[in-house]
């Protein structure tokens, strides 16, 4: 499914006049790592049989925003990481200055793939307030300053929770919101699929924060063990370790069980949620 | 004009749930400062006898991006400056970290804004895609890194030219864009409004380098003599101060020319004009 994403973004890239900047755009946004996010977003397109190569351009935008906050969230001022998807953190290859550049252009022109793609201006007004929406003051941002706020305190559960509702799974859920802007799906539908990606993007913080403190730095391709050795308020750390599993396991049989309530079957969606399991 | 944009601009702010985040946009969004930017989309608006309360909404957006950028500029690993608007930098404030979220919220915001005002779906994704080409990768962020990179090497003046184009010019085109696409001006008026806001950018450029070379820290509210002290690539720097006094005065009387070509009398340009008087 992503298979034209790469080129396409290559493409969007080869017309950055400033080499430099294009370059550090590239670097972070051509590292590799799951891809979750656009996968999602396209994922809908393809359970409604709308076409894939129509939604590139917003599959990328949303891959420039995740990659724009990863740039930022390693900064020395922020979690000062030096390791990401297996390569030196993009500070760390081109300096400060130019990885905050680097984050503001991938985070500015991500608007402008959604607000210069094919979809009706409706869609791309709707997309557009989606996206900014969710990793915005209400949403990411405002998840990343809880996550800052609340290092060295622990945090209870409702409140790890919000904090990863915003941190990640607002951007998630306005990527589900893309994808559903653009198809014609019934309210039922909208309803399940809102679901199925709040489900999901919790479980997925579980499963990061599961995989920090079991995997070693070279399978995460980050540093291994960071948030435990920082503190950092995750899953693992309130719930034990067969906690967090357990509540992983909660969140993936909930979001198994509502694409078992969409009006079709959704394979790629299934295949999304397999990363979890 | 800008009466009701501050009190609008704190509504926006009061629903931002997280307070620190919220305390550190609005120190920086309400610091003061001439709001050029926002004026000019306003003057459009009024010289074509449109509502200026529908266009708040967007002026705000043009303000936020303008403000986010402020702030990241101020940075250490960028200007590295504790004054701005007469008063402590964002991260003097508020440390490093929460100045770049700051930032990033408020130009993620900035395109909420523009998605959720009242124009038409057309419009709205005009304005987006302006907004964000003006200010992204093509735009302001390549001004900066061109600025960054120019730093200690003599630059040409078309080179200079160019950068302040991107980095100063760009988003005041983008913000005479907005106008343009919320009012009914036939193209010999949108031409001449364009070369308008060309002329008025470079124009106020040369003026700030101007004011950095001769005004006080008090009178600017920004360290003055700043770029000399830091080598910077100024018009002054390459003109002299009475050279770039003649290149401010050419700018001033190309944008007065393009004025008397517009169909209508644009009193409220003409006095955003005066500014570089």
């Amino acid at each position: 499914m992503t298979a034209e994403f790469v080129p396409y973004m290559n493409q969007v890239l080869d017309q950055i006049e400033q080499p430099n900047l294009q370059e550090a755009m590239r670097y972070s946004l051509l590292a590799g790592g799951k891809r979750l996010r656009p996968r999602l977003f396209l994922a809908v397109l393809a359970s409604f049989n709308h076409s894939l190569e129509a939604g590139l351009p917003v599959a990328s935008a949303i891959e420039f925003v995740h990659t724009y906050s990863l740039i930022h969230d390693d900064l020395p001022a922020m979690d000062n990481d030096d390791l990401r998807r297996g390569k030196p953190t993009s500070h760390k290859q081109f300096g400060e200055a130019m990885a905050i550049l680097a984050g503001d252009a991938l985070l500015t022109d991500a608007f402008a793939l959604v607000a210069t793609s094919d979809y009706p201006d409706t869609v791309r007004a709707q997309m557009t307030a989606a996206l900014s929406v969710g990793a915005g003051s209400h949403g990411m941002v405002a998840g990343q300053v809880r996550d800052m706020l609340g290092e060295h305190q622990q945090l209870s559960l409702p409140a790890l929770t919000q904090l990863h509702q915003e941190k990640t799974g607002a951007l998630l859920q306005a990527a589900m919101k893309m994808g559903l802007a653009a198809v014609d799906a019934s309210e039922r539908d909208k309803r399940a699929l809102a679901r199925f990606a709040g489900a999901f993007g919790l479980g997925f913080q579980i499963k990061d924060d599961i995989l920090d403190a079991t995997a070693t730095t070279a399978e995460l391709g980050k540093t291994a063990n960071k948030d435990q050795a920082e503190a950092k308020n995750t899953f693992v750390r309130l719930l034990g370790l067969d906690g967090a599993k357990e509540a992983l396991a909660l969140q993936v049989t909930a979001a198994d069980q509502v694409l078992h309530e969409v009006s079709r079957p959704v394979p790629e969606l299934n295949l999304i949620l397999d990363y979890l399991k």
